[in-house]
């Protein structure tokens, strides 16, 4: 059994890896942390774990944490991950970082997007924890930086048409909707129900700050540095985040050509789908999994690609992919512990 | 393995067996019948199951599920269960009927709530498949009637009082609301999204037909005939039910001694669970999940005792208590398969 | 034109005050106040005002305040409104109360359940704002209490039964469930979108603070003192509350006859509908405008009557009663300023 | 008083016709069909109209039609309005056509998008009814072709900066978001609430009819054939639609600028809002009025103007603008009867 420790365990993303790690069968949670709930019994903040686990959370330091658990999950906020995910690294413990702060390579990108850097020399040590493009260096890396929620649907819905240079890179749009969970816990009036039921609404539009971490993934896949479009929306479910992604086409293609090559890049992947030509994915199809599900159509009027890919934010765009990382840093079936088919309806 | 058929799969209780035996790990799903949907693919009629089952919907005749299924779920309309059951019972096959046409003891009480009764003789054989109650017959049925999902919760929130005595039968009011998935998959005005969306009602007031289901389990529990008042509402969710259920006390206890009765009552259970005292449930705390959780509060002022009982009408309430009553019947572990953590949120 | 004010005036309360005040013929908003948003314009804090009006939230103090405005609503916490409203009574201006802190009429009841009462003397004052029970005492009057969303529900729900003597006092639940937007805007996590959508839950069973305003103006029509269970539940929809009453009846009457006495009771009422016997109101005929919807059906065979009522907790349940109130203070016609069509879907 | 007819009466569209009708003070609703509903109070079929209007559905023929009403709303299906507009036309009856019937001025292009046309000589009469660009030819009309809801919402959203030839007409792409209401009432497994609620998709991508419409007035404005990418998604509320739209830019332009466009643009229009600069709108503002309001961005790194429009669909999406467009072909005044504050929370 590997001890695995939370660090920053009581919002919707520590809840998630809890709800997820108590059914796994190949670790044990020693130690989740919370300030706040310091003392209170994991199922009295969250009653769904009631008569399922006695854990207590607790307010860990670090060096008793680097005691208790041989891989933590950082569920931090950003700024706060990088004050101690070095100690982890140097205590020889594995960490992934489910927080920002070692994302983007170019600590200069960070800093202007973010904030002040306090730990730029752990930066290198970091493998971006997108199993789809990186799985061998996961494998072997003690740091992941756990993908942004949007950046995983758009990195993975445009990666096979950018590295098959398909596609005008300067062209590129996402126009991305995610559920209010993405907002975390916090209690604030734009994360009420009476402000979002009923309502939809864009934010931050081109400013929001996952959009230099996908603008380095994807010009790593199209081998030049790109700038995207990039809208958030917010959606009123709970869970999910659906991107509709456009690019103008370099070639002529037609959708089953361009599912053709989907289902070819994606071909052993064991989460991520690829709906038949003319089909579109929907959020139903993987809220509560941990899968990505990509529809590809071609606009012959336009000469554009539309792209449609969904997650549910909470696992494959949180949680559930830390855990895919954890699986695949401690040689454990990549799957483990991970659900694959969705709740419905 | 167990081979496993589903007569009638198409519908939301049919999904849900499909959702939770593809996950089992003692039972292989041989067949699927629909009439609306044979010879398409479960993964194209429900997208959540792409890439994790090849089954296609059948028109399989009983004869043939008779040679391809030792144990049938029967997720058919009322009326038409009790055409083929007694077919599948004379084959030797073992049966769960998800409909009601097996439920009722009293055929003139079934016929005056719901129609004719064509299959008078095999009423007998059926054991009513609330595991908590009747658990030792269940195990060695042939055909086990599911309970409803109204009286599931209310059953449940109330055999530990009426067991005991402590209330006046004849004061027992049972206020329920029930998510949408309840009212199936059939297309029709009062389930669509505009009107049930930011709405609420009650219905059926004093006429559901779970009436006579309800009041013969807690007849039999207060061990002398009762009647009760029993108000269906529509909530505006897709899962779960919560039932609000008062009750006259004809003793004076408190709060901490009515929890400890339930404790006691639901002990070794592994899908009911008492809220400690002063605690009530919620509708979250088991949507996905195959608990059913009860919160009991005595209100001195007008000496009622007050009992919310909460579960997922889906699982708890069809599909997981089915899946619950065969492994009884198969002789497997009686959590087999069966969901333990929500999803939240 | 009558000089109207708002004192705590950015809440949904205050805002819905607004919302019906900007479209009324009669009067004017002069000002509306607002510690948290003191100089902000309304338009910017709640959109839906934007190119309606220029109205500015200020700081403005009582004194200010009488010199501004004819009629002051008080849209304040409990305990604050007693601070203010006497100076305002004394000021010669008239005041409707939104607040709890002027319909209990005796104090030691409402510091049982609230707090320390400051303005006692000021209590005899109040007329409970209920003008189905109170409109002349209610034209008359200086200072209205503005009835709780729950009792408003209750009350007229039962009026007719009670005061025709039909019904046994001491049998009398009241199972109610309000949308969120009674909880108010004040960000707390029980109010946030994720919390919220999907579930369902009872609180503060037995001991909801709407309870001994209920009782008092029950015991009222009743003549002689009664208690009642009342459970309130959180449902998820924004707007509205629907209440389903129970009662045991003294004498033997159909639907028909039931339907008859509340048609006869509520003849001339403005903003009552009483619905076909055999027919049950729904939150959506509702939602959006001042009525609140009764039906009412006898369940011979537990000799029980069951009341629902709908209204939308925010118009009739608060702001729009207030209104209803005001108007008849002023000699305006009652309907006046108020909205009749509910918006559906 | 004008004398008004619906024609179609019984679906939303229809519903929200007599709701605004009803309130109207320039006319009385004489007819109101539904083959359906023929003989059933309106008043029953939606019990929001409960004691506000004894209306009865009929099956009234044209002929009846024309002599009952000086105007016709048609809220008929695709094809079915040009087979009776014609006949009220001739008959001096203005009608203002809630269909696609009379939208597309080209009889073969609405042919390939729609069905055979069999009044192509009544196309040329009619007026797109968008009052913001065609007032004074609406004014003189005998036949208004009412807009459909997404074109709506993308026309106002592109009309002043195609006009002043600000972006590259070929870049333009429409990301649009409505609410289920815009699938109309019929019931379909599509629109069930279990099917949509707490899901979110595409569809019809680069396929639906509402492109031709969309394109032909955004050329007519640029002053030259144009196509666009036109993404229709569902989303998970009853009323509205929130497009957004991406242009590339032509000339480098601020955000104040391109808003200080929009704001002189729209200067004199009652139901147009543009947002301050650097604010986005949301459907919450708008939805329960005829507003559309709009917020404009610029992206200087990727040198794109971004657009986000919003409206009620079934009001200035469908029945608010055709009640316009009826205030304009009568003289009366062009904001008479429609609602401006939006029903919030």
């Amino acid at each position: 059994m590997i001890r695995v420790g939370i660090f920053g365990g009581s919002g919707y993303t520590g809840q998630e890896l809890l709800r997820l790690l108590i059914g796994h069968s190949g670790v044990t949670v020693t130690a989740a942390t919370s300030r706040r709930f310091a003392g209170v019994p994991v199922a009295e903040v969250y009653p769904v774990f009631s008569g399922l686990t006695d854990l207590v959370y607790t307010d860990t330091s670090p060096e008793e944490m680097a005691g208790l658990a041989d891989l933590i999950f950082l569920a931090l906020p950003h700024g706060v991950s990088m004050e101690v995910a070095p100690f982890f690294i140097r205590a020889g413990r594995k960490v992934v970082d489910l927080s920002a702060d070692f994302r983007i390579r170019d600590a200069a990108t960070y800093e202007a997007w973010y904030r002040r850097h306090t730990a730029v020399g752990t930066i290198r040590e970091a493998v971006y924890g997108l199993p789809e493009l990186y799985r061998e260096q996961i494998r072997t890396s003690r740091l992941v930086a756990n993908p942004g929620c949007y950046p995983t649907s758009i990195i993975l819905g445009l990666a096979p048409v950018l590295r098959s240079r398909w596609i005008d890179a300067d062209s590129v749009i996402a126009d991305s909707k995610s559920g209010v969970s993405g907002a975390g816990r916090d209690p604030q009036i734009t994360s009420l129900y009476c402000e979002v039921a009923g309502g939809f609404k864009a934010y931050k539009v081109g400013q929001h700050r996952h959009t230099p971490e996908i603008e380095q993934e994807l010009s790593a896949l199209a081998g030049g540095e790109m700038k995207i479009s990039f809208t958030p929306h917010l959606l009123p479910v709970k869970r999910g985040i659906l991107s509709t992604i456009y690019a103008g086409l370099e070639r002529d293609v037609t959708g089953e050509e361009a599912t053709a090559l989907y289902r070819e890049f994606y071909r052993d992947e064991p989460f991520v789908r690829i709906c038949r030509a003319g089909q579109l994915p929907t959020l139903s199809s993987v809220v509560g999994s941990n899968y990505c599900d990509i529809g590809v159509t071609v606009d012959k009027r336009t000469r554009r690609i539309i792209i449609v890919s969904v997650i549910d934010n909470l696992i494959k765009g949180a949680s559930g992919q830390a855990i895919q990382n954890m699986n695949l840093m401690c040689g454990l079936k990549e799957e483990t512990g991970l659900p694959a088919i969705a709740l419905f309806p």
